[in-house]
């Protein structure tokens, strides 16, 4: 599996198409024009994540990893940064054009890493991916998790009143980077709602959930899979 | 108060320098020999992150938000990379001198801030803080906490056998920002033993801690304070 044209020798990642920091590092090398091959880590039946091979590229036993030729580097929100770093003039500019906007895509980042993040991954996780483990969701969690995520989604949307995307004005790593879990909780778990009833945020989420990318990234990750109009 | 000399203007720092995510700014502007004001934010008696003037500043209402004349950024994590990146070229290279550096750099970032942080900080609060805010510390919690940062610190043995630092054979800002936690484990909670017992990992603590910076950071933010010594 690997993408179509690349100004540069292809990439290889780690990783599976549906997990979660996979898709945001898929998203930014589709953003960026990198070709890469997807090397597909089972982390279900063989856990192959676990193994001692994949043990030595990532000492946590976590995906995923990207290797360009001789040097490999994980973590997606690192590896992101890298690969905007590394292309700079190339693709979409994803971390900006000057050092303030670099730091307001740093800012964002953070934020989605430390608050957005620890706020939508539960809900997620008790309301769709639990049962699939073959274990059982709770809806309390679930819900504890909603409302704060709420109140995170109140700050994005006197943000977003101000500029079109997180950053500034520019699509950037920081906006990609919620795509992966807040696909799923509109998606599946059907709470779109508490998008569309921020008008500034339900925007934003319709502007960078129908980029072709991301389009195009769900159909490989998802085939013949159904997604419902953005937001709603 | 503030620093002695500095090669560019003052920036002005919102936070109290006995916070960790304040001590990791602050750390940062020493190591770039950048002078700052210390705007102290009063965040337990009068509270003053919670207020419409601060949360202009940082609309979550958390410390510390960094202001560059007519610029401010906030996320400790995305300021360290802000003044790394604005200083490149003074003091100590924190982002090391080429892009895998940096990669390497964000790598190890993200790792303190998604695995270091999340195992050290249950065990700080349980242990030492909690009772500082007229709450009850549960030791069964610390006692959790404390084991899964021995796992993470199983691998930062592997890491640091290796190379002298965590993105590499150079300081950098990965090494610095887990300064602040630390050294509450190791001095107040009287922790030492978790990393005395990992030779490579007493070693690099012992050569991040006794950074002149570093000490010096810690006579402003704890006057008249003895510390024990480095992993001990």
């Amino acid at each position: 599996m690997a993408t179509a044209s690349s100004h540069v020798p292809k990439v290889k990642l780690y990783g599976v198409p549906y997990s979660v920091c996979t898709s945001r590092v898929i998203m930014c090398l589709l953003e960026k024009q990198v070709g890469y091959d997807l090397q597909v880590v089972d982390i279900v039946k063989t856990q192959d994540h676990k193994k001692p091979e994949f043990l030595k590229l990532q000492p946590f036993g976590i995906i995923p990893v990207l290797q360009d030729k001789d040097f490999s580097v994980f973590e997606s929100r690192a590896i992101i940064r890298y690969i905007a770093r590394k292309h700079e003039g190339h693709g979409t500019p994803l971390y900006g054009t000057s050092e303030k906007d670099k730091a307001m895509v740093d800012q964002w980042l953070e934020v989605e890493a430390q608050n957005y993040n620890p706020a939508i991954a539960p809900a997620v996780w008790h309301l769709i991916h639990a049962p699939l483990f073959g274990q059982q969701g709770d809806p309390t969690v679930a819900k504890a998790s909603i409302e704060k995520l709420e109140k995170v989604l109140d700050v994005y949307e006197g943000v977003l009143s101000q500029s079109k995307y997180l950053a500034g004005d520019f699509f950037s790593l920081a906006d990609l980077s919620h795509l992966p879990f807040t696909q799923y909780l509109i998606n599946d778990a059907k709470r779109g709602d508490i998008f569309d009833k921020r008008p500034h945020v339900k925007e934003w989420w319709k502007s960078i959930s129908t980029r072709p990318t991301w389009i195009k990234h769900l159909s490989v990750a998802f085939p013949g899979k159904n997604f419902d109009s953005p937001g709603s």
